[in-house]
């Protein structure tokens, strides 16, 4: 009987998005010691042989939750790659991408996220891993692939393209980034002061990788 | 009978040291949550009253760890304030600068102290900010006296002298730091890479806040 196969595939697949759900909540809240499987069944309202039918164990759960979040990312990645499609004024167009790029990875729960991360790297390698490699380098080369698309255009002098996505996301992103990873959500910065990180590390990106200087930039 | 007293008190402080020491490695190797008080006085080699007559509880156990490695930085604050004392060359000395810097806080160790400080920062936000404060921030201070004087010998243009640290060391870190934080110890780089970003990081610097740019910097 068709229709009852698609409804249990139907509840089956409701289920697991509702475990994914609680499971993302509890591990951005609580860290990976602090969430067992037995909070993830509360929160998420079903039975703890329910979970483990989906999950095999917590480690699995934590993975597939870190990694769903690297498809966040397409969404950033999106953001740079139409960024500068057709730009005639580049100044002023990279200073509103780098506006809204610092908003869009100081949110509060992209911080979170990157805490996590970083705190259980170590101790499963693969997961960091592949966190890195879909969503933290997939936004770089997205860049970097911006970059060189302007050099060609000779609207920009980046000819190590990848090297400039780094200089970029590292000018713009260290202070406020470190504040809030080493000080706790307290540390926050407030949309002026990230406005005041945004336009300084444009004005420096361009002294070095704008068109004026770029014969001479590496 | 001072002798005793002495003794005592030299018996009582060496077994502080060891209990200090045995909890660094313990939180270093296994994190907050990992370590127990009873590991701690099996690696000191002290029973576990011993570890509670020195320290009232596992919290305050790490504060005091994490706060002692600050004093680490005392080594790193030196180097900044020493780097360009009597520079008759600032473009190899920084260079020089940049590398003996990204060696000092690649080192494992440094890395290790930088995932338990992130990882527990929420949970601690005290010890966090405090970590923050003696370690991260002062170490920018420092680097942006330095520049603050170079600009004034005319060596240098950094006209907001914090925030050209900021750049600093945002251009030099950004990349090898994350990639070890996401992808854990295995993706330390190489010396030679270190050296890379070490070069492109003072090339850029100096395009922007270079003598010749400097009247621009803002």
């Amino acid at each position: 009987m068709p229709w009852t196969a698609t409804s249990e595939l139907g509840r089956s697949a409701r289920k697991r998005k509702l475990i994914l759900d609680a499971a993302t909540a509890a591990f951005l809240s609580r860290g990976y010691d602090g969430t067992s499987m037995d909070d993830v069944a509360a929160l998420a309202a079903v039975s703890k042989p329910t979970v483990y039918k989906h999950f095999a164990d917590k480690e699995r759960l934590f993975y597939e939750i870190v990694l769903a979040t690297t498809d966040q990312m397409s969404e950033l990645v999106r953001l740079v790659a139409e960024a500068f499609v057709e730009t005639d004024n580049l100044d002023r167009d990279l200073c509103a991408f780098a506006r809204q790029f610092i908003g869009a990875l100081m949110q509060p729960d992209v911080l979170r996220l990157r805490r996590l991360v970083i705190a259980n790297a170590d101790r499963f390698p693969e997961m960091g891993r592949a966190w890195y490699e879909h969503g933290f380098e997939r936004v770089l080369a997205t860049l970097a692939n911006q970059f060189q698309r302007l050099t060609e255009q000779q609207l920009l002098g980046a000819h190590d393209p990848e090297m400039a996505a780094n200089h970029f996301v590292g000018l713009l992103l260290w202070i406020p980034v470190n504040k809030v990873m080493f000080s706790g959500e307290s540390a926050l910065s407030s949309e002026e002061e990230l406005e005041r990180f945004a336009d300084a590390a444009v004005f420096v990106f361009l002294q070095a990788y704008g068109r004026q200087h770029g014969s001479d930039a590496r």
